[in-house]
């Protein structure tokens, strides 16, 4: 190690020692890569963005609204922005009766993570995730250093059986110690999975029960492609008069239904919870862009971008359709193979069989000029890693429907060739 | 305690437990109270944003670069803006050398400040402060729970003396959990006091012999009205042969010299400590707002800010002569008083008498319809409390040259009406 390293590793934070770069991050470089297909990025096709309209509309609140979309804002966010939001929920989820104390604006849903990360977990703090589990979430909650329980994903959720016998497991300081339940209801990241009625209903009655707080984390809800909508967790907790408490904080954002690039994310919850990431927020930026917010307030004043969203959706559905089709016709060759069927979102998770490791496979992919997240990225730890080691995340929203088809062959070949040379 | 109180309160973690509210963000919701004078804020004035310029600019990063301004950008920031931001540095602060690696682009100061608090402090770490200190460092850092060696403030700087006695008397395990020395090298806030070469010089020395870090802050540098230019921390470092490594990280913002609202702030370093901001930054938030990233370099392209600052300035200057000239008129009345002689930047700093509370007389002041932002502000435990609650943060860039004058009356007003509270 050079003086230099020396001089500034030994004043590093546990935290800052511990961490390691995105494996998303590193792989997303790798699609610059002339003639490689990608299957790994989340990222929405930008020509979906509504750009006229958010050009004018801009213009628009420089010029005359420049005392407000140039100057410092309040932490909590711009209340007209608040307010539409507001009508943007009751209008398509239902939600009723929340007032601006109920939301606070953050920079994207990771924002909201780190704060939720600040604002409920110590270092001997337990927190309750899926495995695999939203990496954004992971990376955000390791920086308190909790530890984790993991329950894996089933087709309609995650396993509610072993999720209570663990917690259930659990001695009364320990239970103490058990902040909340992590969750993406909807098309979950990675697995594409949703949350059946029933599971949301009995998730949580038990998180009520052991007093717990749910985070439920909803980018992809607007992303629906057929069937009905399932009403958030967050809804039904405040329906049912059982619950006098709503221990629901709801994440959303608008990356994948407006823009990323505004950095637009909206928690929802009750007022002490939210003052709570409020006053976390204050310490980690002040506020967030008066600008960017106060010009998706006027952009919701006039347009709808979940209606706005309907073509994107025919979009992605089709490509889903044709990947689901070309993994029937070519993957169904691999012996032991899954893959999840997704009914809204962006991603397929998966599964070869246990032996396999996605991670040391993805140098063969590489080379045969396919990429997809290999399953580990979903991981917290040793234990977790060894869950989902053998399955990828595979994205359907951004390669064209030639690519699909090409990069599933490409994939074909890449397992075969991996299984060669570990000669099964 | 209501049940729904304790529900939530049971899962806080011990920082979110331990935070309160910034008595500034509660201060600044008074001065819509009508009539009332505020040398409060520290706010820029919204005349002085380039609005017209920015707005055309916005329309086209939108219209035209929609790829780039609507999606998803990289953590460490956008390239054009860290090129544009190089120069800028090379023109008017003589910095040269730098490339992309040596800067990551931060939501305003604030989250770089956070950043570094994750980055280099853990629970039982010691970092060495200012007292006064820039509240928005305190609770960043406070965040990580750190000890804090704080050194009173000096014409010229921090007592470098009580400095070095102070960290000379650590063990060599508190040496080395001792991580970094913060200051605002600029007209301080909230002092208004700059660091004379002569103590940047000894601080860089010092700091280098016993292998620490330096956070300068300096939001305020092109803020000058009169005198001479002093190279920054940064600079001596870089340009100084005998340091082998540069141990400074600038901080930087356009907050006071192009618009708050666009968030914007810039963090220059070693490489190596970059990549670990840019890391802690992965985890926070992702990436910034590309749009108002790809609008500032944009406008960096056509305009210069610091050239443009020049009106603001002489504006800002002829209003800290009202408030002086005010001062020496009016406030010499009080026995025992001092304030410092800004050349630059937003605030004076008055300090009466050791016995006043500027807290409590606070609420007299409130009544007289009068705003300032109390010492203790600007303190991070009781010792450092002790040291400036005698004292006030006075703000002369928003008020008016009439508010200005009529506001130092009502504040004599004040201190004789608290004084004869308590039959002083």
């Amino acid at each position: 190690m050079s003086m230099r390293e020396q001089y500034i590793n030994a004043k590093l934070s546990w935290i800052a020692k511990n961490t390691k770069a995105s494996i998303i991050r590193e792989l997303l470089k790798s699609t610059t890569i002339p003639g490689m297909i990608s299957f790994g990025g989340g990222v929405p096709d930008p020509n979906t963005f509504p750009r006229h309209e958010m050009a004018r509309i801009a213009k628009e609140v420089i010029e005359n609204e420049y005392k407000v979309s140039l100057q410092y804002g309040t932490t909590e966010g711009d209340e007209i922005l608040k307010s539409e939001y507001i009508k943007l929920l009751e209008k398509h989820d239902g939600i009723t009766g929340l007032t601006s104390e109920n939301v606070v604006i953050t920079t994207g849903s990771q924002q909201a993570l780190d704060l939720i990360g600040r604002t409920f977990l110590d270092k001997d703090s337990i927190c309750a995730i899926c495995s695999p589990v939203y990496l954004g979430a992971a990376s955000a909650f390791k920086v308190r250093d909790p530890k984790f329980i993991t329950v894996p994903m089933e087709e309609d959720g995650p396993d509610m059986n072993l999720l209570q016998k663990k917690i259930d497991a659990l001695t009364d300081d320990e239970l103490q110690r058990l902040k909340f339940i992590y969750i993406v209801s909807n098309f979950d990241n990675p697995t594409g999975i949703s949350l059946s009625l029933e599971k949301r209903k009995q998730l949580l009655d038990y998180a009520y029960s052991k007093d717990l707080i749910i985070i439920e984390d909803d980018p992809y809800g607007a992303l629906r492609f057929e069937g009905e909508k399932i009403p958030t967790i967050y809804k039904l907790a405040q329906d049912d008069e059982k619950y006098e408490i709503n221990p629901v904080l709801l994440l959303n954002t608008f990356s994948k239904v407006l823009s990323p690039g505004l950095r637009m994310g909206f928690t929802i919850g009750d007022p002490l919870m939210v003052r709570r990431l409020v006053m976390g927020k204050q310490a980690a930026d002040l506020c967030s862009s008066s600008l960017t917010q106060r010009l998706t307030a006027r952009y919701l004043e006039k347009y709808d971008p979940i209606i706005g969203m309907k073509p994107t959706l025919e979009l992605y559905a089709s490509k889903r359709d044709t990947m689901m089709k070309a993994f029937d016709d070519i993957l169904t060759q691999i012996e032991g193979i899954s893959w999840t069927y997704p009914h809204g979102g962006l991603f397929t998770w998966a599964c070869l069989p246990k032996q396999y490791d996605t991670g040391e496979m993805l140098e063969i992919a590489k080379k045969n000029k396919i990429i997809y997240i290999p399953g580990e990225a979903f991981s917290v730890n040793e234990e977790s890693r060894e869950e989902v080691k053998n399955c990828m995340r595979i994205s359907f929203c951004l390669p064209s429907h030639d690519e699909i088809i090409e990069g599933t062959k490409r994939l074909l070949k890449t397992i075969n060739e991996y299984r060669e040379m570990k000669g099964w």
